[in-house]
C-alpha cells in the first residue's frame, strides 16, 4: 500500500493551467471571484504564526450546485481547492502553499430547517455559529459547540473543533448527524441520514468531519441540537495553586458530575484577560465552571463542585446567575486567545493544542509550565480541561531568532510530553500545515492509510494540498509566500 | 473514481492457492486450525435468517502477532479472511461467500488495562460485554454498550452496536476512543491515543467501528466508561394503545429528560415475553424505562416521565427497585429475540432494523404495524425507540414460498417507509449481506467513496469481502452455501 498510497502528483499546476482555470472562472462567476491582492490576502489569512500564503483567486459560492462547478472547473486544470470558511483556524488551514482557488463559503449561509421535534436542524456550511445560536433560542434550542472565534459551522466540522462544551455535550464529531459534500470529481454525496444512530456502511460522517477539506468541499450539515437548560448557572472559582485548580478538574470529572464547561485560566491569563476583558479577579489559578439541568439538579450539582473545590484549595464560588454575568463571562473565556495578544503587542500568538488523559493533565501542565519558565518564555495557559485538553498561548517576538527558536522547542517538547502521557498533538485546532509533522510522530504508520484514503478520494490531489497529509514532495514544491 | 474505484479482483481463490494457504497455516498454527465441518459451519453461523455459508479453515489466533501472521499468509494467496467474534451478528457478517479463513478472536480476550481514574480501559477484541462489565463491576465502572447477545467488544465495534442504552450513552461510535487493527497488508496501525478528544487526522476509528471487518481485522480497543450511577430505578409503564406508547417516548425525549434506557414493546412481544421469560406483564404496549442519576435526580426524572406517561394513557408504573428485578427485566428485554423464536416454533426469525427521526417514530410503527396486519405476517415489534430504533422480528415460515415473499416484501416497504421519512435501513445490526442493496438506496453515490475507500486499503479486497459493499461481479462469484 505504501506506495500506492503516496500521494504524488503535480501540486502546484504550472502557469497555463492556472490561467486556464481562472479564466474559466472569471467567465463564468464575473464580480464573484477575484484576484486582488486584498482579497487573496485576506483569505490565505491565519490566525496564530502561520505565514499567509493567498490563493491565486477567491471565488465567492451561493450553492451547492456552484461549489461543485467550481471544484469541475479545477479539477479539469489541476488546481487546489481550498474551502474557506471565517478564516479563522489556527494551523493555517486555509493557506494556499501550492495556490489556487480559494471558494468563499460565506453567502452560503442559510438555516434550512430547524426540526424542534427531532432535536436537529439542516444548515449551509457558511452559518456562524452566533449567528445559529441566535436563530435557535426563541425555540428553546441551542448548539453546544464554541470555539473561540464566531467560527462557521462547515470549518468547524472541517477541523473537528470543540471549545467549552464539549466536556458534557461532546465535539463536532459527535454535533454532526450527517453532512452532504462536493467531493474532488464534482459529485455530491450525502454522508447519512437524520436518524440518530446508523450502522450503514463506513462513517463517512466522521471521514469528513475533521478531514479539514481535504477530502472535498462541505455543502450542507445536519446538526443535532440541544434543549436550553431549565436552570444554568455559572461562576468562577479561584486557587492558590495550579496544581489545586487541575486537581479539582480532575476529581470533578472522576466523580461523575455532568459539569457543562469546566475551564482553567492560569495565574498570567487572569491578568491579560482582567485587562482585555475588564474582569476584576484576583491574578490567581481560576476555573470557569457551569452547570446545566434542572434547578433542583443544578443546586445539587454546585454543591458537589464546592465541595471538592475547597478541598484542593478552592475559594468562594464566584456566582454568576444573571444571563448578562455569564455572557461577560464566557466572552472573556473566548476571547482568551486575544486577551495574550494584547499582553505582548508586538509579539506573535502561537497557540498550542495537546490533549492528555484527565489523569495526566495536572502533571503535565505543571511540567509545561517550569518548562516555559525555565525557557524563558511568556505562555498563559488556558484549557478545556475537563477534557484533558489545554492550550499555551506563547507570545514570541519573532525578530528575535533566539526566542522562536525556544519557542519551537518548547513545542516540541510539549507535543512529546502529551504524546508519552497516551495524548494527543491537537485536540481540537487541526494539524493542517503547522503539525504534519506531529501527525506521524503520535500515529506512525495509521498516516499511511490517512494517505491511501485521499489518494483514493482525490487522486489528483486538488483538495486542499499540503493540509493534514504532507506528500514527501511537498517542501520542495512550496511557494514563498507572497 | 467510479471506475478506479470499483472492487474488482478474484474474490475467490482457486483451489491451488486455497490449498496453498491452508497449508502455510496448518503447518504454522497447528491444532489451532481445523477445517472440520463443524467447526467451519458454526463459524459460518448466522442469527436471523441468512443460510450458513462456512469457510474453509477456522483458525483461533491468540495475538495481534499471530493475526497480522494469518491475515498476510490470506493476503500472500488472495484467500478471504473473516474476523469472527461470537457469531452473533444478524445481516450474515460471519458468513464465507467466497470462502476463506475465518480468525476466531475468542482466544484473544485479555482486560489490557483499567484505568479508572480516566474513565477509559484496553482490551483485546474477544472479551464479551458481559465479561467486561463484571470485571469493572468492584471498580463502580460500567461499560454501557448492550446488543442482546453476550457479543464480543471487536464484534460490538465492527457493526457500530448499540442497544438499550443508547439513548443516553451513545453506540460504539461513541464508546471507541482509540483501536489497533491489523491491515489487509497484516501491518498494524494505531488509530488514536487515550486522549478524550483529537483532531488529529481522519477520523480512523470510526472509519474502522462499523467496518464489519472488511477494512483490517481489530486487535485492541481503547473504550470509555462509566461511573455506576449513585441512584438507578427501572420499571414497566404499560399503554392502551402503541400510538400512546409512541408518544409518550417522543414528549419524553423531547422534553429532555436523560432517560438513560427507554424501551419499547407491542403487545405481541409483550406476549410472546411473558411466555419465554417468565414476567407477568398484561398484554399491553409497554415501555422498559431506566433512570440513572443521583437519588435526587432520578425521583425527578421518573416524576417527569410519570406526568408524560399518564398524558398519553399510560398506567401505573411499576417499578423493579432492587437490582435483581431490575436484571429480570433488562434480560427479558436482551432475550426479545428468543422470546419471538419460541413465539411461532419452526419458523425463522428475521430481524428488521429501522432508524427514523424520533418525530416520525410513532408513524413509522403504526404504519409498519398495519402493513404487517395487511400482509398476514407474525412480527412483534420491539425498540430502542428513544433513539427512533425499532426492529420487526417476522416469523417467517420458510418452506412457505408466498409467506416468504410476503415478508420480503414487507421487508422492503419498511425500509422504504424509514428512507423516505430520513430514516436508515439500519440502526445497529450493520449491513453484512443481508443488506448491501438497501445501502445504495439509502445513501446513493456515497457508496461509491466507500468502495473507493475499501479499493485503497484492501486492493486485493481480501477482508470480509461481500460484505456492505457489494461488488458488481459478486453475484456470479459467490459459491452456494453448503
Amino acid at each position: 500500500m505504501n506506495e500506492a498510497a503516496r500521494v504524488t502528483g503535480r501540486l502546484a499546476p504550472d502557469q497555463g493551467a492556472r490561467d486556464a482555470a481562472l479564466s474559466a472562472l472569471a467567465s463564468r462567476f464575473g464580480d464573484r471571484m477575484s484576484t486582488s491582492a486584498a482579497v487573496r490576502e485576506q483569505h490565505g489569512h491565519t490566525t496564530t504564526w502561520h505565514a499567509n500564503m493567498p490563493p491565486d483567486a477567491v471565488v465567492y459560492a451561493r450553492s451547492e450546485d456552484e461549489v461543485a462547478e467550481i471544484v469541475r472547473i479545477c479539477a479539469g486544470h489541476g488546481m487546489p481547492v481550498i474551502p474557506f470558511g471565517t478564516g479563522t483556524s489556527l494551523e493555517g488551514q486555509v493557506n494556499a502553499p501550492f495556490g489556487g482557488v480559494s471558494i468563499d463559503m460565506s453567502q452560503m449561509n442559510r438555516i434550512l430547517a430547524v426540526h424542534p421535534e427531532d432535536l436537529d436542524c439542516v444548515v449551509e456550511p457558511g452559518v456562524t455559529r452566533k449567528a445559529l445560536n441566535e436563530y435557535l433560542r426563541d425555540q428553546g434550542l441551542f448548539f453546544p459547540i464554541d470555539p473561540g472565534a464566531n467560527a462557521s459551522i462547515g470549518g468547524m466540522a472541517s477541523t473537528r473543533a470543540s471549545g467549552t462544551n464539549a466536556v458534557r455535550y461532546g465535539t463536532m464529531k459527535d454535533a454532526v448527524l450527517s453532512l452532504r459534500a462536493v467531493m474532488p470529481d464534482g459529485r455530491v454525496i450525502r454522508t447519512g441520514t437524520r436518524a440518530r444512530k446508523s450502522s450503514a456502511g463506513y462513517d463517512l460522517t466522521r471521514l469528513m468531519v475533521g478531514a479539514e477539506g481535504t477530502l472535498g468541499v462541505i455543502t450542507e450539515l445536519t446538526l443535532r441540537l440541544h434543549g436550553i437548560p431549565e436552570a444554568i448557572s455559572a461562576g468562577v472559582c479561584q486557587f492558590e495553586t495550579l496544581e489545586g485548580a487541575c486537581s479539582a478538574v480532575v476529581a470533578t470529572i472522576q466523580s461523575g458530575i455532568p459539569v457543562a464547561r469546566i475551564e482553567l485560566l492560569d495565574e498570567l491569563q487572569v491578568r491579560a484577560s482582567n485587562a482585555y476583558s475588564k474582569l476584576t479577579l484576583q491574578e490567581k489559578p481560576s476555573l470557569f465552571v457551569e452547570f446545566h439541568g434542572s434547578e433542583a439538579g443544578v443546586r445539587e450539582q454546585a454543591e458537589l463542585f464546592g465541595a471538592i473545590a475547597a478541598e484542593f484549595g478552592g475559594g468562594e464560588f464566584a456566582w454568576a446567575r444573571e444571563q448578562e454575568a455569564r455572557n461577560r463571562l464566557w466572552q472573556a473565556r473566548h476571547d482568551a486567545y486575544w486577551a495574550c495578544v494584547a499582553l505582548r503587542p508586538g509579539a506573535k500568538a502561537i497557540a498550542t493544542d495537546v490533549c492528555v488523559p484527565i489523569s495526566r493533565l495536572a502533571e503535565c501542565i505543571m511540567k509545561s509550565r517550569e518548562d516555559l519558565d525555565r525557557a524563558n518564555l511568556l505562555g498563559p495557559i488556558v484549557g478545556h480541561v475537563g477534557d484533558g485538553n489545554f492550550h499555551v498561548s506563547l507570545l514570541v517576538d519573532m525578530t528575535d531568532s533566539a526566542e522562536v527558536e525556544a519557542a519551537g522547542g518548547f513545542m516540541s517538547r510539549l507535543v512529546d510530553r502529551a504524546i508519552e502521557m497516551g495524548g494527543t498533538c491537537t485536540g481540537e485546532h487541526g494539524v493542517g500545515h503547522g503539525k504534519t509533522k506531529y501527525l506521524a510522530k503520535e500515529l506512525g504508520e495509521a498516516v499511511d492509510v490517512m494517505r491511501a484514503v485521499k489518494q483514493a478520494i482525490d487522486p489528483g490531489c486538488i483538495m486542499n494540498p499540503g493540509k493534514i497529509i504532507s506528500p514527501d514532495e511537498q517542501s520542495s514544491l512550496v511557494r514563498e509566500p507572497t
